[in-house]
């Protein structure tokens, strides 16, 4: 007999019909013998209500009642599922994330997960029952209802296979699992049957919204394995684990797109020491997360140094290199918003060589120019024109042959 | 510095604007140098939502899911009226009923209250918060979440006030107070200032729905003064307490009418020892309420026998008494559904006499004829035919010149 963790999204538990759908699936898993924690979302647009009501109160809501008002959503989601599952004539119990026993730090609504005492859902495994998790949320020390952020629900999934040594944990979404990329750029995106852990935090931050970073990184420490797969659909997912197949053969994974990329370039920098530092506190106390960076030796002892921001805090990052501007001697700032990142993504890149070349040689026959590129063990990236970013997807998909995968 | 507990029932926080009105109310207590602890319903027909999307799924929700899920509407009204407050400048902080140390049995649906233990919302008091409290709902000795059934948030509001040693409990609703009868059926009823817990206690039983009896007695044990007003206007409400003005010269407090009996009789039982326990049984064993009994002598030693029942347990009743008819010796079960039950209420029938005498009058000058009677020390109750309900209610008012209160 395994023990299973499925976690349902918002999209899976939309209405009463998707809940009824979604029971059934956890009978067939419960009526194969094995013991089930489930973890629900919110239903559909509850949480987008809910966000909207408090707007109508406060135009700044005060975090510890944001997250008060927020974990209603799934409080509902826990309790629906568990009458959706007696009406199967299933034992099933529902539980808060405190409940549950998640113990997190006392940030609200970007709360971290500080330990997990899950006595009581041990408990009720024990005594035959399937546990429904609301996810999402914790326990805050000072006894407040804390909420874990974006893909928390995710999070919520994971941490808890990983306590209860989970022998899998099933993350139902609405898509079938992990694609070599984004199928609505190149109709001929495979779905991967595997993907390594290190492998998906890269697709997970370049822009491919399966699973939140914060999750896999989780897995990662914990080894966890997680399935991606669809919760309207029979068909297998996407494995998530340490060692997949054809490790070592593949080049490739997939290909990712971050289309809200911009470039801000500082012209005629000093090329002495501590500029950059200063420059890049300057950005680091604005809170702008800074992602590649060059430097071009220019004439007569002046530089030019380029970085990229999400394009959201272009106009942050350019306010916050004009304050420094002066001190540290440039001569002005340029913001190119229309940038997109493209990545090729895979394990097999710490082994084999070549792959950067097959890269910039597919770009180059298609006529993508490239401004920027950054490269990681398992990963190169490359800044280009936004404009040309689906032609840039689809011609690196067909250069490594991903439609094979 | 007083310390005032307020209750605001569901039509007071219908939405947004509600919220906005009723944060304004508390703003206008808390500016005046008291402290104040809320107490919240669910906001407008958030329960109603609630109750038909968990019918959706099972028919018959189990108690603990059911608990869990309803309790989300106090727990967004709680978090929504907190940002409400702190978008007027103050300092507010919302609370659960468990939090809150509402302890209760495990009856979930009808818990009951077994101890309090407000430590938070003592700490958060003395910090200087306006606190928000979560009616309704409690804590159960197996961690779950529990609430009080009908009326429950007034009972929250009265049992918190008893513990906190507040200086008073306000109970805010859509109607201004407690009045001498419904005012849809007699526009000239008039609204008490002050009303004693006995009287109040016969009128929650008897049909006036502004506070549940419950809650009286509460209050009653733990002498805590209640004022019932409206959250929509500033007029005065009124107070609920021990004693109360003109006790004893003021004969009648009140008229009230309940509109659902049903007159049950047994024809021709034996007229011996045990025949009534066993007919009572069978009653009580189907969970019917009997409320007025009485029993006529007849000829040769056989009796009838008639009693009231709320109407909707008229067919419950009936079958009831038919499985034993035969043991015990009746010879049919007649139901009369079309019943009313008028009563006039007030402490001062205590030590004045000439009350019946004055209400058998006023009713039969209006041609009401009167099929059973009830008596206690402070109120008198007949059974009538429904279509005289009205005509009875406004004679009655009249006759004891309640329009002067």
């Amino acid at each position: 007999m395994a023990l299973i963790v499925q976690k349902y999204g918002g999209s899976s538990v939309a209405d009463v019909e998707c809940m009824k759908r979604v029971a059934g699936r956890i009978k067939t898993t419960a009526d194969a013998g094995n013991s089930v924690v489930v973890v629900v979302s919110a239903m559909g647009k509850t949480t987008d209500r809910l966000v909207q009501l408090a707007r109508e109160v406060h135009a700044d809501p005060s975090d510890r009642e944001y997250d008060m008002l927020l974990s209603t959503g799934e409080q509902i989601s826990i309790s629906i599922l568990a009458m959706a599952l007696h009406d199967l004539g299933l034992k099933a119990v529902s539980m808060t994330g405190p409940q549950a026993g998640f113990i997190t730090d006392d940030a609200h609504t970007k709360a971290k997960i500080m330990d997990m005492k899950p006595v009581r859902v041990q408990r009720m495994l024990d005594e035959g029952n399937i546990v429904i998790i609301a996810g999402f949320q914790g326990l805050s020390p000072s006894g407040d209802i804390s909420t874990l952020g974006r893909g928390g629900s995710d999070l919520s999934a994971v941490a808890m296979a990983a306590t209860l040594k989970a022998d899998k944990c099933q993350i139902f979404t609405d898509v079938e699992g992990v694609y070599t990329t984004d199928p609505r750029v190149v109709p001929e995106a495979a779905k991967l049957d595997e993907v390594a852990y290190d492998e998906m935090l890269e697709l997970a931050s370049l822009g491919a919204k399966v699973l939140q970073a914060r999750s896999v990184e989780f897995a990662k420490k914990y080894g966890v394995v997680i399935e991606v797969l669809s919760s309207f659909t029979d068909a297998p997912g996407t494995l998530v684990k340490e060692e997949v197949k054809n490790m070592e053969q593949l080049l490739v994974r997939g290909v990712a797109a971050d289309k809200s990329q911009a470039k801000i370039t500082v012209r005629d920098l000093p090329d002495q020491p501590g500029v950059a530092a200063e420059l890049f506190a300057a950005l680091a106390e604005a809170n702008v997360n800074v992602d590649m960076i060059i430097q071009n030796m220019s004439a007569e002892g002046k530089t030019d140094l380029s970085f990229t921001v999400p394009s959201d805090d272009a106009d942050k990052s350019k306010a916050a290199v004009n304050k420094v501007l002066g001190h540290i001697g440039g001569s002005e700032v340029i913001v190119d918003s229309e940038k997109a990142k493209i990545s090729v993504v895979g394990v097999g890149m710490r082994s084999n060589s070549g792959v950067a070349h097959k890269m910039f040689q597919a770009l180059a026959d298609s006529g993508v120019n490239l401004h920027m590129i950054s490269t990681s063990e398992i990963k190169i990236s490359a800044l280009i024109d936004m404009s040309k970013a689906d032609l840039a997807v689809q011609c690196l998909h067909a250069a490594f042959e991903l439609e094979k995968a």
